[in-house]
């Protein structure tokens, strides 16, 4: 037998609706997670499929026309509800295939073995996205149940959000009429903190790319050829050096050309933002002194571009000295894209300027190149954000932060392009949850916000006009 | 039975005496040769007293008195034999210990069972020092047997060339007296080609570091800190790319001060080598424009410094994207010295620019300073220079090559002051020995080769006032 979930408000009747079908919600929770759907992995093929038709029979269950649709890769479960007329209708995106699990031998319980600790269901998944889904999901089937008026509802569920394939993208144009809404809802993002609910007002687009400097046959003795051989390692870093000026500015020819600016209100939104005082240095060991100067850290990070090495490999890194000019040099880098930014342009600039920056002697060569997606930017004054704003400040008793993200969900820039709806980044995670790490959970908590605030924002949604 | 070395020049009398006893000479090459004295390998630290003892037998037999002297770590064999009167005295320096082996997979034969193929014995040490070191030995007692005058000659084995270790630096001062002489002889080295034999004229020096950029408690995620948290790889980088300016100079303030530049003469030979027009891209895959422009490679080689970056490591480098700020970056670098630069000075010197360079935000952390050893400039003009060049042009038939090397043999130029011997670099390696790499060997004629220039050398500087 279940808990029964903490902290009901019981003036709230979604509470006492939650509290009467929780132990139901949570034996069905626990069998989405049981399904080993790690996209990544070729032999969890079949249990991806598997975790695809269990949510396309539920939402069969409950009002859907579902079809599970096969690709190249996995599943996608595309699933549409009517609801009442000439209110704003609701696109509802979510992904059921979860991160790889290794170490296994760091899991204090088996990862797909969903187990109850201190308020948190633990195991790959419970929350990213399994858990935010299905207490959305719980929450369109009491409403059904209870025949109150919902919105029309579309469901788009994929399998490939965590192993950066792009198969849902290749889809959008071809189902661009299947896909037309006015409210894009996303429960996959984090609340400001454990008090304090946030409303994701913008998301980083992302770019990657591997560079190589090479020349050399093969390794050369650093005494004979020491100041005579060009170095590989030295030329990767002069190369690396060029992509900002000394005060941490981008320094790519037109990178930030197309960059919008934040307006009025978004520059004033944005620094409500807290935790780049003490309590970043205190997090992450640094002061936010990283990009360019002269910028609130909270719009850097929401609002400019960023390039980042996250990875160097050159010549001998073990014990020891080994007197060698190492024969490569490889880093791999990646850049996010504010909101404005061409993912195709940005990525050619900077190849280009890598090229251009090809130091004497050597050759620099670009692999992987390729986008994630571009930036989203959620209109500050769309009346879905107003709605999801009230909704929030009434559930918690403060006012939601609006908060830009700095991270990319690449496909969500263009699932608002072509669904032409605004998106709703609502979710009740918490950096605790550990999403991709070992010991995932998400707080009971986490999935009772969330199946409150689907409740309430769908009735909203519903009656208006 | 062995076979006998080819092109016997059977006018020459060294060559009549070296076909007789090569029979026996071969036996005991592999003799040593199979002792596996790995010094850098704790296990086969008895292997390396084993060999060095018999070394010590081996001297008493040919008239020297012998020490084998136990250290902290291998032991070292000194020995003595007095000579004529009034002629230069030579001390002799080699090491009998070998680099490990690793891969022993990649060997044709078993590393430490010496094999006969086409002209050259393999096995670990066949070359790089045990070969070229005995066939002076067999030189020495061919001479003490058939009772020639010979010079003084103090012998210098080590054990510990290979494993970086100062055991035989630490001990110079005090046996400065005991190794006082006028020529120090070394066969440790490469000829400049298969037909033309070479007088290394000077030798760099090398410092070593390993630096470190931190300041992050972890890897962060590069989309919540990117362009807010200061980036190690890209600090890095930055670092990395302030040692050299645009043009490939070294750009630390001072670093070259105390160089002295080549006189005339060593101007005048050094562009003599061969080796640094089109061969070398042939060779080497580049064209040799590392280092400052405008200055011929060989002058840069042999006369100048050089810093390298032999290493990096920083976050993600296996398959795909992993969109980090990583916590760390790692870099090794080395400096190779020209004449007239203390390594201290230069260790002192580049350690303060990279503390000078620190990237904001960010820390700099140098590990494991420290001095292999000066450079080496031997006196063009010296007499046992001249007697060296006029028997290898008597050998070879052509004028030898003098040769600044560039790399290092760290206890040389300590061992040239305390002993205040000229320094006599004559080597018949190849670069097709492979020395420190699987399947090295020693070509039956470049054992001939130090034989006959060792019988030569030494009868002319024992005859000389």
């Amino acid at each position: 037998m279940p808990p029964t979930p903490v902290n009901i408000d019981s003036d709230d009747p979604t509470n006492a609706c939650f509290e009467k079908h929780w132990p139901r919600f949570f034996e069905q929770w626990k069998t989405l997670v049981r399904f080993p759907s790690i996209s990544a992995d070729p032999d969890y093929q079949s249990d991806c499929r598997q975790c695809a038709q269990w949510l396309h029979d539920h939402l069969g269950t409950m009002g859907f026309d579902s079809q599970r649709i096969d690709t190249v890769s996995h599943p996608i479960v595309l699933a549409r509800r009517p609801g009442a007329a000439d209110c704003p209708s609701v696109l509802f995106y979510g992904h059921y295939d979860v991160q790889p699990v290794a170490p296994e031998s760091a899991w204090e319980t088996p990862p797909f073995e969903p187990a109850l600790r201190n308020g948190r269901l633990y195991g790959r998944g419970t929350q990213d996205n399994k858990g935010q889904l299905f207490a959305v999901i719980k929450a369109i089937e009491m409403l059904h149940r209870q025949q109150v008026p919902l919105p029309p509802i579309t469901i788009l569920l994929e399998g490939d959000e965590e192993n950066g394939r792009s198969v849902l993208e290749s889809q959008l144009d071809e189902w661009r009429d299947r896909l037309k809404a006015d409210v894009l809802m996303v429960s996959d993002t984090d609340m400001a903190d454990a008090d304090r609910p946030a409303l994701i007002m913008g998301l980083r687009g992302i770019i990657h790319m591997t560079v190589t400097v090479s020349g050399l046959l093969h390794d050369l003795h650093s005494g004979l050829h020491g100041g005579v051989a060009p170095n590989p390692a030295v030329g990767m870093a002069r190369l690396l050096a060029t992509l900002h000026d000394a005060d941490g500015r981008i320094a790519i020819e037109n990178f930030e050309k197309d960059v919008i600016a934040p307006n009025v209100g978004e520059q004033r939104l944005v620094r409500e933002r807290p935790g780049f005082g003490p309590d970043y240095r205190r997090r992450t060991g640094v002061d936010p002194v990283g990009g360019a100067p002269g910028i609130d850290p909270a719009e850097r990070l929401g609002f400019h571009p960023c390039i980042d090495v996250n990875g160097i490999l050159s010549g001998h890194t073990g014990e020891g000295s080994k007197t060698i000019i190492p024969a490569t040099a490889m880093a791999k880098i990646t850049a996010r894209l504010a909101a404005g930014q061409d993912p195709e342009t940005a990525l050619r600039r900077l190849t280009a300027h890598l090229r251009r920056h090809t130091p004497k002697g050597l050759t620099v060569t670009v692999a992987d190149a390729h986008v994630g997606g571009p930036a989203l930017r959620v209109p500050l004054q769309a009346p879905a954000i107003a709605t999801a704003r009230e909704t929030l400040r009434d559930m918690f008793g403060v006012e939601p932060l609006g908060m830009w993200e700095g991270a990319s969900i690449p496909v969500l820039a263009r699932l608002a392009e072509v669904s032409g709806a605004t998106p709703v980044l609502v979710g009740f995670g918490l950096p605790a949850d550990r999403v991709h790490a070992p010991n995932e959970s998400f707080r009971i908590d986490g999935f009772r916000d969330g199946f409150r605030f689907a409740t309430r924002f769908l009735t909203t949604l519903a009656k208006t006009q």
